[in-house]
């Protein structure tokens, strides 16, 4: 497929699992890869598009060893040298806490070839998913996506907003949702503020919890649920989950309009 | 294609424009359709991936008379109990200021199936597809998507966050830049901060000016932009805007490495 036998690496954001809510680049990039570099979080589903690729896993898992960063471009750069299309596979987006900004400059400092192919992100699709628009008209007109990184920045943002103002996405949130409770309540927000803790979105084993933030940290996450990535939601469109899962449930009952992905 | 003669709705985002970055999903949604109701903004040549469609634009361009919400859930349930699979089409995805939920909710309502199709929005690939990644580590771990509606809410969000803890991005924000400007410097911001304009990203018109917030009201659109969709970027990762796009500027001179979807 290739049209020359110059080397590249090309970022795609795998979307937030089902491998038919990549974008059609995406899949194209992935049906013309020699070698498929993936974190832990993407989808197998995904990876199986890329069949006649090499496939790496190079992290990351909350709490597990993962490949450092600096390997990785190593690995990219070194690839993409010898002639190989190199597919970099985040899941969700690839400039969503990704890192992908620097695996690009990495290889424009190298003068290898890069591409970024953006994705749908988990931050968006995953409330979406489980019936939360992050925005509604006459609840919240934007919303706001940090990393649970429990640290000073993270506790300055929250600290500085008002929930009824913006939607909150805390992206890899499962281990911190005690915490993120417990800090949202110090701050004075309402007790009876919706919360979502919403695991693998757009996968077989998706799971959601909804209540409140004085109810979050007794979310129980199921056991088969606890290697897959998980988010939470903290606002006032959260109330609107289960009259948008009860309407869109419906289609998910009766056949699907169009042929789904073909599972290899 | 359609399995059943029941009418449904589908929503889907239809991303920031090229029309590669639809996800497959909504490819086979769109081939599925027997009416399409689409956004002013929506990109041409994803339109023509629905060829047997009825085709309906609804508005909605900034300054000129759009279809009033009501009428187009109206059509949505009028077509969908004829039997027809009625796609509506978003720029970007449904749930990012789309009034996706309103829609969804308005079929769950009547009885009416619906499903959602998230997109590839462009409140990411938009500064993406300029060189700027919305999170770069070392620089900044999360970010704020805000429609520029200039009213007190606006106002409040951007008064409570500082600009050096998230990337702030406006959209629909073309003709409130200089507002913005002024906004944020009357707000005590740096006047060094990095600002964007992002006009038409994906699209063969697109546009980019960064500056800062002190030169940015003297961002000058150019005409044969003036009806695509805009949005402003404020944040330290604009600066990084010019590696990125070096970076990423080799590889779109060369051949791709994969066929582009066919124009029609």
């Amino acid at each position: 497929v290739r049209a020359s036998s110059a080397g590249r690496v090309i970022l795609v954001g795998a979307g937030p699992g089902d491998p038919d809510l990549l974008t059609v680049r995406g899949v194209r990039a992935l049906e013309a890869a020699d070698l498929v570099l993936y974190d832990a979080l993407v989808d197998p589903r995904v990876l199986a598009l890329a069949p006649r690729a090499g496939r790496f896993c190079v992290g990351k898992r909350a709490g597990r060893e993962s490949v450092a960063e600096s390997t990785i471009i190593r690995l990219l750069l070194r690839f993409a040298r010898r002639g190989k299309t190199v597919v970099r596979l985040k899941s969700g987006d690839p400039f969503v806490l990704g890192r992908g900004g620097e695996e690009v400059l990495a290889c424009g400092e190298a003068g290898v070839p890069v591409e970024v192919i953006p994705g749908v992100t988990s931050a968006i699709a995953g409330p979406g998913a489980a019936g939360i628009p992050v925005t509604h008209r006459g609840v919240v007109s934007g919303f706001l996506v940090l990393s649970a990184v429990p640290n000073e920045h993270f506790e300055r943002v929250l600290r500085t907003i008002s929930p009824e103002d913006v939607t909150v996405v805390v992206l890899m949130a499962l281990g911190a949702r005690a915490s993120i409770a417990s800090f949202a309540r110090s701050l004075g927000w309402p007790r009876d503020l919706p919360a979502a803790v919403v695991v693998g979105a757009s996968t077989p084993d998706a799971w959601t919890w909804t209540g409140t933030i004085d109810t979050l940290d007794q979310s129980s996450i199921p056991l088969r649920c606890r290697d897959l990535p998980g988010l939470v939601v903290l606002g006032r469109v959260v109330g609107l989950a289960d009259a948008v899962s009860r309407a869109t449930k419906k289609l998910d009952e009766s056949e699907a309009a169009w042929p789904r992905t073909q599972r290899r």
